[in-house]
């Protein structure tokens, strides 16, 4: 063995399942939140921001028995207090929503009734990575707590639908759809099954599953997750297929057999018509589910809702082309307890194989009515909304309303060692101007180098001012995009009818740059 | 024991040592950051987000023979992948300097040289909370890596005073005053000690504790880390003082005897120049420092460096009204390689006594060239800032700049339960005009509760609409500003000069709401 080995140099690595995000990654999702968080404002939601780290009590994810008990989120025992026996659990949030539920609590004499918060925040959920899938993500919510009625839902949705617009998706590119966990559940009992439902706490979905501690009567038929599934392949395999599905069993494209959940023909009817309501108006598709739930009083109330809604939102000026009653959503109908919403963008992409398909989801919600009763032993009500932070930006990408080439700062180049001082004045003259302007740090001795730097910076233009121009007290203006499109393609006509570097006095620097930016801005 | 016992209910608390952010908490931060984001921006530098989590190895404080090494910083392993060994360590990053640097190193090839970045957001220390420490606080940082020239920290400089400006500290009202750690390792050769210095890497600075790597040499007559101490007393005890501590000792007020560090009386010479060197002027500053480092190669390096750096801020039009040369900042100078600032703001306030005192600092950084070594073995020149986002945003608070009650939205309330639909037109009608306004959600029942809320709300105004009123088509548009005014001492002749509801025409809902705003604002 050497006597003094060398230490191992750390590598430099984004951890696992991590990514590092540079400028307009940054800024651009940003400004798409600030957006959001004007038209939040503007609702009367108020600004929460709760720390990245919570107790694994307040999270309410963990068994007591589980010694390392970190599936699913970041956890890590503190150190043992001296004789206090063994440090608390700390993790990770993995969603703002439990935060929200142990702020709801902890504050609940303090915080106005009902409470409108809204959050933005990273969250972290210890999963295997993937592509395309990391660690830890942004979420942007909006939730009202402490308001039984639907008009807060309604509020929600509305909401939603304007967070969009400010976002950058223009109207007709998405629409908010809106369903009733109430009305699914009138329709399982018109099946004839009568499970004992107690409805779901607003449990973490961690790691894309839903966590549902809803528990059903012993008795029941089946369950509701069984017909959920089933639901949401109604758009794929049609009424035939899911009948197929609820009754004897179905045989897939592969010949697969897929056993049925052995219910009787009359008792998918119900089913059937749900899933057929939805009409060519709000009005048609509630008289159509009324229909479907017949007799169910919790049906009744669950399009006695829906109907409510529609109504809210038609007052507030919200057309069919941005929110619609539509019995097809079913993503989290497991999961709320009352009325639930997603927001689709409706415009075509090609997906990885070059296949047309419409963008699909960037938001949902619903309302939970069990947030603050693990902490109180009293029932809260609450609804909110999610929106997909990630996905919602790249489909800004996709529109073209994000992801272009950001433009970067005016470079000030370096002739002359001992003149810094006058390239730093121009530079903080340009500033002055407002115009984003730096003067190159590197080495100034090989030129070639700091024009290859202004053009990894994306620089729209370059000063140069060697001796000889000092001298004559004049500086060269490179406009580089321009200069960039000559060497490209331009004739030599048109390189001398518009040449992209002009000698002109120091003193018409800045208009000289700014007029240069503008015909760039222009031009494009 | 019981059959069946009831599990405990989880507590609804706030971790210990962290914070939750409420409204204007949250906005007012995020302003700040924003307006000192665009001047960063304007600078040339680009935004950069890593991710909250790095790799232990990454983050370089952990010995390889701790069990669980977690002091300073929160980490915890990950579960152990199946026939792969042990998991990795990860851990919470406890500055933005250590992702910089593994970004530096591990994108060295893609990333413009000289590299700007900013960056903002959250950091975590696993440290005993106390009043005023978290666990969680944001830091705001500026860097440029690749950049050996001075040139890069006068950039710096010069933005610091920028960005405080842009924040809303008013000029006069701050200073940054600029040291260089060379000229204090002159002043040390000159004191007759000649360690030999390996500067310090840019080492975490974990727990309000400086790690600093520096080794000196064996024969070192003292370190310097002895002499810095002594200098940081040099406002507090003066010249004879200092001079104590570094001979003989001192006496202090207690009567305690400090043992001094046994140096000559013109050893500590040099040292007295350095400390009475701060001229009315920089060039003067300058001439007494170049005196005070003598033959010493190494000062006179540093205050080579001070006068360019002086002669660059002077030529971008930096006064001496913004910043300083100034030998009495010592803070990070056993830290930093090279120059070193600070930015102190300059008004009194009192403190927890009732004493006037100097705000201080609430900005500081300098030039450390050894970040990305650690990774790649080449050294690699940086400099850069750190802006107390907390202190800074406590300063504006002083200076009423920020923390006024923030104003709630417009409540309509609800007079009628079945008019819902009017109430939130109302709503959206002054949110299409602008006006922040919401509808009460509670129970509507007691109105009382109604305006109770309005009042925690902030609410500026509110709106009332009975069956009456709407049969009528008005509407009450209510005051609530000026009514908690004329509650509080108005009399009946203002009273009814100005009244504090007024019932209007439906259709002028949204231009007396607007004109109501409008004179609260005026006569704020």
């Amino acid at each position: 063995m050497a006597k003094d080995p060398k230490p191992r140099r750390p590598r430099a690595e984004t951890p696992k399942g991590f990514r590092d995000y540079f400028g307009p990654d940054v800024t651009e999702r940003k400004e798409m939140l600030d957006r959001i968080a004007a038209v939040y404002h503007l609702h009367g939601f108020d600004a929460l921001e709760t720390s990245g780290i919570e107790t694994v009590e307040a999270l309410g994810k963990f068994l007591p028995d589980v010694d390392r008990p970190n599936a699913g989120v970041f956890a890590w025992q503190e150190e043992a207090v001296p004789g206090g026996g063994s440090g608390d659990w700390l993790a990770l949030r993995y969603d703002l929503t439990a935060p929200l539920a142990r702020v709801a609590a902890q504050y609940r004499n303090d915080l106005p009734a009902p409470y409108r918060r809204y959050a933005m925040g990273p969250v972290w959920r210890n999963e295997k990575p993937g592509p395309g899938r990391y660690r830890q993500f942004y979420q942007c919510d909006a939730d009202t707590v402490g308001a039984a009625s639907v008009a807060a839902d309604a509020e929600i949705i509305a909401m939603l639908a304007d967070a969009l617009e400010a976002a950058g998706i223009a109207r007709g590119d998405y629409l908010v759809r809106v369903n009733n966990r109430k009305v699914l559940d009138g329709i399982l009992e018109q099946m004839g099954n009568s499970p004992w439902f107690d409805y779901s706490p607003h449990g973490p979905q961690v790691g894309g599953t839903i966590h549902s501690s809803m528990k059903e009567h012993d008795n029941a038929l089946f369950s509701r997750e069984d017909v959920l599934r089933t639901v949401d392949k109604f758009d794929k395999i049609g009424e035939a297929g899911v009948r197929e599905l609820l009754t004897t069993g179905r045989k897939d494209a592969s010949g697969a057999i897929i056993p049925g959940l052995g219910l009787k023909d009359r008792q998918v009817d119900p089913l059937i018509t749900f899933l057929r309501s939805r009409g060519s108006t709000n009005t048609e598709t509630l008289n159509n589910l009324r229909a479907a739930v017949g007799s169910s009083s919790i049906g009744i109330e669950g399009v006695d809702e829906l109907a409510q809604i529609a109504a809210l939102l038609d007052a507030g000026g919200m057309g069919a082309d941005r929110v619609v009653i539509d019995p097809s959503v079913v993503r989290g109908l497991g999961y709320y307890t009352g009325p639930v919403f997603e927001a689709e963008l409706t415009f075509e992409i090609l997906d990885d194989k070059g296949r047309k398909r419409q963008f699909g989801s960037v938001a949902g919600g619903g309302r939970y009515d069990d947030l603050v009763e693990r902490f109180t032993g009293q029932k809260v009500p609450a609804t909110g909304v999610s929106i997909g932070v990630d996905r919602l930006l790249a489909a800004l990408r996709e529109k073209g309303l994000a992801g272009a080439q950001a433009q970067g700062p005016v470079v000030v180049t370096v002739m002359d060692r001992e003149r810094m001082g006058d390239y730093h004045a121009m530079a903080a003259e340009l500033r002055a101007a407002g115009i984003r302007a730096e003067v190159y740090l590197g080495n100034p001795k090989n030129f070639g180098n700091q024009l290859k730097y202004a053009d990894k910076r994306a620089a729209p233009v370059a000063i140069i001012q060697g001796t000889d121009e000092a001298a004559r007290g004049v500086v060269q203006v490179k406009d580089l995009i321009l200069g960039a499109k000559i060497a490209a393609q331009a004739s030599v006509e048109e390189w001398k009818s518009q040449p992209a570097q002009v000698e002109v006095p120091r003193a018409d620097l800045v208009a000289t740059v700014r007029e240069m930016l503008a015909r760039e801005t222009g031009a494009q």
